[in-house]
């Protein structure tokens, strides 16, 4: 079946590329003693966390409970939510899934732990923890080292097992490289190697030491100490890491049909923010000369063409559109369409 | 079961407000020749759309191929697909689903046209056009009567059945009530309605002309020759509306779970941009006094909190959150928990 015949909106991933950052990826932690758990979150497709495994990634990461029951259901048996989850309802599924894979979870507060202990008592399970550490993106993570060690000695009191630590560094993500970059990442990366070395000398095991992401992995893979890391956009890339200078490449799109024009300037197509995201900005055409997204409605997209410089649209013509958010973006479709050579040759469901 | 028992983040739809915005805008309607086509992209659940018909509207309004396909598995006999479709695919589906159920497209270029003649031979079907006008919001629609009139021409020589036409102002939605506003929309409905003539005198039939929405229904329902409106907002409500004075209640929020705070001035929902849309600005928190959304990321909304005024969030407490923009935010969600007096009532599963 030929690209131009998949049904629009439709999400498309490039095979090529994606296997190119499936390999680079893979080539760059081979030889070290830090490994990948790419991120769940990116992609949600089961299948794709498969192919990151066999290309060496030790396990894999996620952001919520759904989608660590959703790999525990399609067998992957290491798992760590590198996310907070408090109240009553989700400790007591991390404590059934528990039962079946290793799965270990961020902890920033003392209530979150309680609820944890008390659903790992109920189901008779082994919750396994990392202390969350803020390193500077001022979301979740305690603050200091003496906080993280104070946590993991109530971890401990009660019952639960804390395997280490963890960080994210996702205001630094977006950073183009340079040497204050690899300082100002090392900041963190030292924070956490030497909370590590505290947990330790209390006697507080500390064998995983996560953090890092797409933009900072090449950083944080190299400081010692840290034992894993979390990046997840690599796999797809997002148009806005590529604006950057990451060395991976863009493999998504969404396809669109041109259902509209107005005069020789003004084109619409049917996909809209129900199809891809505009949450960080619009996103930009792919291969169409002269012509640009200018506006994304529920279920439109207005492109402004320049007569001078563009062929023209035409409705009932086919274009793409370059993913700028994968992870919003993955989240609004049911599958993704594995093309290569302009012709479709996979179909990935996505879970949710 | 008691609202802050539902797993988080979950679309909370307030039924005491639903019902009083089904029921005020029948009112509306009842005394009136124009009726109300209600527009189903706004909840995309087959049990409202009946609860609007059984309240007096003629039909639904949709906005995609796939839309007119979940109406028609649910029963619905009368839909109006208020957007162009063009290409192979699409057409051939609508032609399908023709031979089911009345379902008229929009149209404003002959390419689709052609589309459409070519799908209503293949399935043998007959295909019902309104012919779209551009009254000023300037994405699709054709841009004067004579070419209104031409396009209905060539569609009624196609074989197609013209019922008349159709004109979104979605640039009018959200202007504050005022003569000026009566005025300004009253020329979108005047160039409809006498275009209306124009195809009429020429014998092609106009019994359908459909405009408005939330924002503009009440003008446009009360122009002479308008005979139907799309309003699909004012069942759920934006809060945007709102904030612009409309007479509809907020009924929806997204029900979020505190997983982290840091001091007495910060705290972390499990909501972020894949459950709840940012598309048009950050939501706003319901009854937490003395907090503020500041950030929403994929899975998390940040929260500061200003100590001297609010009574403080703690991890696994429940917090509501407005729904700002309900288009995109159903269309995240698999389901719409229907609640009152803070007890779960009802579930509403939302169709993709």
């Amino acid at each position: 079946m030929r690209v131009e015949q998949i049904k629009t909106p439709a999400l498309l991933v490039d095979l090529d590329a994606m296997e190119a950052n499936l390999r680079d990826m893979a080539a760059f932690f081979a030889p070290r003693k830090c490994k990948l758990r790419p991120h769940f979150k990116n992609h949600k497709v089961p299948m794709l966390a498969h192919k990151q495994i066999r290309a060496g990634a030790i396990g894999m990461t996620c952001a919520t409970i759904r989608e660590a029951e959703i790999l525990v259901e399609n067998g992957i048996a290491s798992i760590l939510i590198a996310n907070e989850i408090a109240g009553e309802e989700k400790p007591e599924r991390l404590a059934e899934l528990a039962r079946h894979a290793q799965v270990m979870v961020g902890v920033d507060n003392r209530s979150a732990l309680c609820d944890l202990a008390r659903a790992q008592r109920n189901r008779n399970a082994q919750i396994e923890i990392l202390v969350d550490v803020n390193i500077g993106l001022n979301r979740c993570g305690v603050d200091s080292s003496e906080a993280a060690l104070y946590l993991a000695r109530y971890a401990v009191a009660s019952g639960l097992a804390v395997r280490g630590l963890m960080g994210y560094d996702g205001h630094l993500q977006g950073m183009t490289p340079s040497p204050e970059k690899d300082k100002t990442v090392s900041v963190g990366s030292r924070m956490l190697v030497e909370t590590a070395a505290q947990f330790e000398a209390a006697g507080i095991p500390a064998s995983i030491v996560s953090t890092g992401g797409t933009g900072t992995y090449a950083i944080s893979g190299d400081y010692p100490g840290i034992t894993e890391i979390q990046a997840g956009s690599y796999l797809l890339m997002d148009d806005i890491y590529v604006a950057r200078g990451a060395s991976f490449q863009r493999s998504l799109t969404v396809l669109a049909t041109v259902i509209s024009t107005r005069g020789t300037e003004h084109a619409v197509l049917d996909c809209g923010v129900k199809a891809i995201s505009g949450e960080r900005g619009l996103p930009a055409l792919k291969d169409v000369p002269g012509a640009k997204l200018t506006a994304l409605h529920a279920e439109h997209a207005l492109i402004e063409i320049d007569p001078e410089s563009s062929p023209g649209l035409k409705p009932g013509q086919k274009v793409q559109v370059w993913v700028h958010y994968s992870d919003a973006t993955v989240n609004l479709n049911s599958c993704m369409y594995g093309v290569r050579n302009g012709q479709l040759e996979e179909i990935f469901p996505i879970e949710h």
